[in-house]
């Protein structure tokens, strides 16, 4: 399994089921990779994104303080695979002696890794995979210039409305 | 500090301010204590409640996972205080050799409670403290009996729209 690193390119409103979706691209390749999340998680990256602070620890805040209560860190977070339509992640926690690698969304590894800092990884395989499926769904154009032509409507502050 | 154990009494929507409510009461004594939380957690807080299981890990089974994968377990929460009309909570985590207080808001240490089974504490000073307040910025009765009264007609349900 190749990984390449991404970056998260933005955040969509998938209009016709009222959710939320997140674009990553890898640097460097014209390629796109939307995965639809949920409202909270969306409120949880867009939080992150915007580099808004939190006075009490957010969610995600949480899990970070559990991460390193038990000495660790989170090192890296990754897009592994998408089987019935549901994109899985890995979320690779280290200490000084082992690796853990947690099964999970890929809203909350993003936003665990938008947290901690960590790189996000995503297999390359998955750019091809739902290359027709994603975009047919978003009702989006395929091409990754006329995709970020559109998600420049969208803000963070659309998921605002998800109060604390 | 005396604690005591709480359960939850129901979830309830502060119609003013569209904020979900969480409403604690111990077992035995007519008190009960209403904490205001986030929607993603009062989500999280009524799919517990519901019994409704997810095919994914949510964010609260991700914490649940991690907290797991380091041999430990979540030992019990604690709403320990009310400062600037925020309340503090402590998230109990034990292994066979320590235990860790991890600070969290109630919101996420509730829905932790419930996905573990853990037992939910409260600073008993803190139903005296909130009386007021708290049922003042509900405009809710005061009494307990009334205020049940009131929550029997607010359901998991109505929490429904924030969709996974």
């Amino acid at each position: 399994m190749k990984m390449v690193e991404v970056k998260i390119e933005g955040l969509a409103l998938d209009m016709t089921t009222n959710t939320p979706v997140v674009i990553l691209s890898p640097e460097g390749i014209d390629k796109v990779l939307p995965i639809w999340i949920g409202h909270a998680e969306a409120w949880a990256i867009a939080m992150e994104l915007s580099g808004v602070g939190s006075k009490r620890p957010l969610t995600h805040d949480l899990i970070k303080k559990v991460v390193t209560a038990f000495n660790a860190r989170v090192d890296r977070v990754e897009i592994t695979e998408l089987r019935e339509q549901t994109f899985f992640a890995l979320i690779h926690i280290v200490n000084d002696e082992k690796t853990w690698k947690i099964d999970a969304r890929p809203s909350d590894s993003i936003a665990l890794a938008l947290k901690t800092g960590s790189k996000i990884y995503v297999n390359e395989e998955l750019f091809d995979v739902s290359k027709g499926s994603a975009s047919d769904r978003l009702n989006m154009p395929t091409d990754p210039e006329s995709l970020r032509e559109r998600l420049k409507k969208i803000n963070p502050e659309d998921f605002g409305k998800y109060s604390l």
